[in-house]
């Protein structure tokens, strides 16, 4: 008997809440990758699939699948792996929301060719490696990478990934995985501002973070003549003060950037600085605003270099293209928001997912829900239960929509 | 017989280094106040006093005094103390040159009514409190501050001093201790660059030292858009780049000023700093161009607070002003390089010194030798040995001189 499926709201929370309850601190959770409640939620979740009925495996790193017993499916999901003091929802929305969908869709009977699969990637927050576990899956990372990397507690992801070592492994099977969709909490204040519950992500932002560092030679801040001083500092501060007003000259509408940290050495008040450390990032859907970035920022480096030699070099820790959403899966997910009359917005995404990784190599598609004064990546992190059920019911209505295009 | 006092070459270099051995690190030392090796240090000099004849003392707070047995005397030293990773003869050079001048006119006989007082001052460095041992025996400190002193290890200064709880406690008595002469290295470049082993101190620096605190939101970096932030990085670069420009318009032509660290929290790439903090200083001998500095810097902060209310704030950490040698002082010590045939040069002190303390209430004077390299503070500090034996030269017969006139 076929039914109109349905979101179990109740459901729905609850297991959201017991997945909280999982590495839980405060109103916020800690589940870094790898850790111990990061694996204990991974198969907590591994046993909510089973019992959905899907086929589950978990990887030789740590991605959690249930699968549907059918040969073509939309693969739906997120991960749940977390900051170390991270929120509740970052992420596990995503899963939960597909789980849901995919229990939704078995209960109502609808399923026949072309299924669901769901899944929790790995280590997103690249406590070890940004987006690990979605990359891995996708073949973009090798084994070689698990001697390449280290968390901040120094431990070698090899070493981590011990946990998993009777595991198979598991690659992106692009006959099967027609696309992936994947919800998310915004992160960002613009949906509550608009008074809306449903993002449609337009694209994923490029993101570009690298390390400026700057030489000089420490001497004593009183008795060195200003003449006589190569002061890291002072260097910095010079190309610092330019990039702020060349980067706003330049930037779209929607570039964002951010000088999150310096570091100074010895980092005395009496002692001119020997070594300096700035921080850049800066992210845009549009490429062609990062590559002017990307020009001002070597135009400065050559130029702090020309003024006085070797005193400026930079290190790129992450340089990731613009994505763009599905066309079609954008679509649909707008009509299902109209079906259901939720008001929903485009949206870029100026955080990374693993719709970013996994986009590399089928059609995407991404939905927002609001994030309570915008926060995230702490345990203020919230989005309102009304939101959480409406962004549910848009994602099913959209996974229907698109299994019947499939179909 | 009262013959020619003269310096004993090979007692003066041997005491120096056998002194550099107590908390030896490398070519360095580490005596940081009140440590186990700046005690054992204090130790020897009282047993090195009392075997030159003087009379010790080590006081309630560590310093160490060898008196000779008259009732005029000029007070001569300066600290055995060190910073963590310091040099071997930043305050050991004028405490075994005051040793080695009491010893060549002892046995010269030269001594009458009036003789010399050596005394090495504890924790000149500040490791509790800057000159807390001169400011002490001046009387310019209480005994209220040893409850509110820490050291970075968090001792207590209180606690620290416990190795000294047997001892009486000393007092500047001014109608003994008719002046103070110092001898140090410049810890500066000034004297090798212009090749003279003698440097006549003209006056030290008066020195400002202070911190920033800036306050913003921590938003996420990828998701906030621009202009809803509070970045308190942004507000700390625009202020440090009006004072960067405006220090440089406004110093005098020995002003020297220093931003010797940025700290920034959370201070990772991803998140807008929510606080950030500015190490500011800046010393002169001319104290108007320290008033020129200090209105800048609260013209700036005004400046920043009218922008963004309340994003910018400053705690004072130290703010001592400028004080002259005494112009007798430096004539006799110019006139007795001269007389040795030393060449001199006229120099301010761009380091903070005891004589700064001890001049608030006797007559001051100060000699300098050249650092090689112009290092200080750190394991490389040295001077090349016939410089060290120059100075000690100059400071013998200026002391001469001095006893003469007091006579």
């Amino acid at each position: 008997v076929i039914q109109h499926p349905k979101i179990d709201r109740d459901r729905l929370l609850s297991d959201l809440r017991e997945l909280a309850e999982i590495g839980k601190d405060g109103t916020g959770v800690r589940r870094p990758a790898y850790s111990e409640a990061d694996i204990a939620a991974r198969h907590w979740l591994a046993e909510k699939f089973r019992t959905a009925g899907l086929d589950v495996q978990i990887d030789r790193v740590g991605n959690v699948f249930g699968r549907s017993r059918v040969s073509r499916a939309l693969l739906m999901g997120s991960h749940s792996d977390s900051v170390p003091y991270g929120g509740w929802l970052d992420g596990s929305l995503g899963v939960i929301y597909a789980l849901e969908v995919a229990r939704a869709l078995s209960a109502a009977g609808v399923i026949g060719a072309v299924g669901v699969d769901v899944v929790s990637f790995a280590d997103e927050e690249g406590m070890f490696a940004g987006w690990f576990g979605s990359r891995t899956h996708c073949g973009d990372f090798d084994d070689s990478v698990w001697r390449k990397f280290w968390n901040a507690e120094g431990v070698l992801l090899a070493e981590a990934l011990e946990a998993f070592k009777d595991r198979q492994r598991s690659t992106l099977d692009k006959s099967r995985n027609f696309g992936y969709l994947e919800a998310h909490i915004e992160q960002g204040p613009r949906l509550e501002a608009l008074g809306k519950p449903v993002g449609i992500v337009t694209s994923i932002v490029g993101i570009r973070t690298c390390k400026l560092y700057f030489s000089g030679r420490a001497d004593h801040a009183g008795t060195t003549p200003m003449p006589m001083r190569k002061d890291a500092g002072k260097h910095l501060v010079a190309l610092l003060s330019r990039l702020c007003a060349r980067f706003k000259e330049a930037a779209g509408e929607d570039t964002v950037w951010n000088f999150g940290n310096i570091i100074m050495k010895p980092g005395a008040a009496n002692v001119v600085p020997e070594h300096a450390e700035l921080f850049v990032q800066y992210r845009d859907s549009d490429a062609k605003n990062l590559q002017s970035f990307d020009a001002i920022l070597a135009d400065e480096i050559r130029a702090a270099n020309a003024a006085e030699p070797n005193c400026c070099s930079m290190s790129s820790t992450m340089a990731t293209e613009p994505i763009a959403m599905d066309p079609h899966f954008r679509q649909v997910l707008r009509d299902a928001a109209t079906q259901l009359g939720h008001a929903c917005e485009d949206i870029p995404s100026g955080a990374g997912h693993d719709a970013a990784a996994v986009g590399m190599h089928i059609p995407i598609g991404m939905l927002f829900v609001p994030s309570i004064g915008g926060r995230s990546h702490t345990p203020e992190e919230n989005t309102a239960d009304e939101h959480i059920v409406a962004g549910a019911e848009v994602l099913l209505a959209a996974t229907q929509r698109l299994l019947e295009s499939d179909a």
